[in-house]
């Protein structure tokens, strides 16, 4: 399983989702109501689509495949294996969906939210998509993802008692509301829930109500307590937090903290912070949970190699007039080398290589699968790792899964590696990854033959 | 809870979600693990956000509310409620991210599922989505959304399984890729699945796979079974649909079906149809499950009336600068205007009003909430239906959960009324929505009034 192009026109992908599809997979099998079910179905003549002896078949069958995926909170790049499965082929495909589903979503979040997290800098993000997700899971899956890729809680409380994310929020727009003043909507809350006192300002007319979070936040004082800070919620958000900003200043609220929210993605947060936005905490929901700017990761997973038992590996490919949409064969693993001379020691490019001929060590060179005339080589001794790790082995997980506060410093720590030019939110750096030379003269040599044996001429 | 603006441009959407919120309202309830969670929440002085007496209340809530929500398959418009829940505010703020998960994906997706059912005519269109939606429930989701909307299959069988939608599919790539060339691929699918006979012909050059589908669907006719048709995933689809027809009826396979997909949305779709492709059926997959140009409704759920035990409802608005996302006030119900002496009769505008104030039959007469010098009037006696129906009432379920498949003719039906101007799917003419007269007063004099007693100067 890979994908074609880094997803929001960016220079990375954060891989994320192995939790899940580890859960899925470790309960595959076909219960009887499946079976039966599917003895149901019909082809347009009537006729039965599934024989008996197949749905014994299906029923009888158990997860026997090796499965090796890269950890979640890897940093990844176009055209490198994410996951792998090699085993008996109708298990293989059986996988197909579920592994899609499951590693194009979370992955795509996760690089949303590095994204975001990014251009917030060490100002904490919450994730606040749970209203705009594709139902209750999908917006699980979305806080987890979120999580995993930079930010530092949820308002999902939910997904805070099944994943353990911490969960924050403020109170609504209806609880000003029903009151008849947002003076004294705001005194009941501070009275309700003196320990999470952040006031939504913008139910009527934003600076007014800062105002009134002043006069609520000098009665919290006077009685021991605090004001936690304000949420903005619409309007000019430059404009306001400065404002809002010499106002709890004034006040002596020094460290009362400006939460912000409406339809905030990385780019509205870096411009904000280019116009010194006084902002100390992003709440960001629509833009993260649905990767709004790009709502499909579109990650692929071909059969790049078959044998029958006993038999050698035939490497095998999907042809496509796009080159970009042309798939690599072989069993597949990365390399990616280190620089551990530079100060942090930067990924300096990663090798998609057959693991049936691995990297040459005199001569260790990866070929743009793009355009073969770019190639770069690493220097002999170059310090490397291979990201794709075995999960499942013989169909038993043999792959402690790490927590999500693990996958998490993974990130992080991933991300330190990653020259700042690549990270770059706009017209990134291209981060070099290429085909081991062995492989790329196996794939030219099937492309070749493989047109051949169809007799193909490519379109131009 | 209602949306501002109808997605993709369009002219109206599609509400679906209440048979999962119905579902989800039916198990309403804190357990014992939910709320020993919320006991360990605390705010950032490290204090209990939650006294034991309000846990001990959570436990113990039932819910009791009265719901009304417009039935699943109905044509709605802008600024129209959907779902409207009266009850304890506890009760009611509770449902809010519920609501508007679930709601504003669904509808999402049952919109965008018309649209392209509409640009795909009569011909049937098939949900591929499952692999790029958010999870296997996002997908689910999806799958019964677009069903109803108007796909006619998916290829989700756990979704058939689940809602018995009826479930398509082709053989994969790999199925060819697995053997030693395309034709032997073809002739081994043919002796497996005599009965679901599409051939996907593009894994190395399309229109020689379409040569290998009639040698083969000719083996076929010779053994009494039949070349259901072929289907094509890449490429240009209008030439090769065009070439691949004129071969399939040169070989006497006049009833093959030619089935295409690869990124279609209605706009392809039209498109192709412009230039006289051969299409006879559509899988439509990412654009469709993830509403790929609109990944989210921006549904909001707004409180619009209060009241203290034995006292009159007081209606409530929010107020923003932005005029559409002003809220509007009252016990909402919609009603629906139909010429009844038209053929087919046309639905001809919907009036928005307070139960408490309901319209004068001698003045029916609508005010546009973003324009209020555009109005228009009904004849006495006109023809008309209230939209919003009970669901639960004092917290038990008191609608009979119509069918997909009644949900599904709903949605036909209701279109069936819609002027084809106002279903067009670029610049379509705007179905009159407004608001009956006392509301529109009502309202306008909460708007003045809420912004004299905040002392608010509107920005201009």
């Amino acid at each position: 399983m890979s994908f074609r192009k880094n997803p929001f026109s960016g220079g990375f992908a954060i891989s994320c989702g192995l939790k899940h599809l580890i859960d899925w997979i470790s309960n595959f099998h076909f219960d009887r109501s499946d079976v039966e079910y599917l003895g149901t179905l019909c082809g347009d003549n009537g006729e039965p689509l599934f024989s008996p002896e197949f749905l014994t078949y299906m029923s009888e069958l158990k997860f026997t495949c090796d499965v090796h995926a890269v950890p979640d909170g890897t940093l990844v790049f176009a055209h490198e294996p994410l996951v792998r499965v090699v085993g008996p082929i109708v298990q293989c495909q059986l996988l197909e969906s579920v592994i899609l589903n499951i590693m194009n979503f979370q992955t795509l979040i996760a690089t949303k939210s590095a994204r975001v997290s990014l251009a917030a800098g060490d100002r904490p993000v919450i994730e606040f998509g749970l209203r705009r997700a594709q139902g209750i899971d999908g917006a699980l899956a979305a806080s987890y993802a979120s999580y995993v890729g930079g930010c530092t809680s949820t308002s999902n409380v939910m997904a805070g008692k099944l994943y353990g994310i911490p969960v924050k929020g403020t109170h609504a727009h209806s609880w000003v509301m029903s009151f008849d003043s947002e003076l004294q909507a705001f005194h009941a809350y501070a009275d309700a829930m003196p320990n999470n006192t952040i006031f939504l300002v913008d139910t009527y007319d934003t600076l007014l109500g800062v105002a009134h979070a002043i006069k609520v936040g000098k009665y919290l004082r006077n009685n021991g307590h605090k004001l936690a800070g304000i949420r903005l919620d619409s309007g000019d958000l430059a404009y306001l937090s400065i404002e809002a900003r010499k106002m709890l200043d004034e006040a002596g609220f020094n460290d009362a903290i400006i939460l912000a929210s409406n339809d905030l993605d990385e780019h509205v947060i870096s411009s904000l912070n280019d116009q010194s936005a006084r902002i100390d905490a992003w709440g960001v929901g629509t833009k993260l949970a649905t990767a709004y700017d790009q709502p499909a990761l579109g990650g692929v997973y071909k059969m790049s190699a078959v044998r029958n038992p006993s038999e050698d590996w035939q490497p095998k490919l999907k042809l496509s007039e796009q080159t970009a949409k042309i798939s690599t064969p072989g069993i597949l693993q990365v390399r990616r080398f280190i620089d551990h001379l530079s100060e942090p020691p930067w990924f300096i490019g990663d090798m998609v290589f057959d693991e049936s001929t691995p990297p040459d060590a005199n001569e260790q060179v990866i070929i743009d699968p793009m355009d073969f005339t770019r190639r770069k080589s690493f220097a002999k001794g170059a310090q490397s790792v291979d990201l794709l790790i075995p999960i499942f082995v013989k169909g038993k997980l043999r792959y402690p899964m790490p927590t999500i506060e693990q996958s998490k410093a993974r990130v992080a720590e991933q991300l330190r590696h990653l020259h700042p030019t690549i990270k770059r939110l706009l017209n990134p750096h291209k981060y070099p990854v290429g085909l081991e030379r062995n492989l790329h003269e196996v794939r030219t040599e099937l492309i070749l033959k493989t047109r051949n044996a169809n007799r193909t001429n490519t379109k131009w």
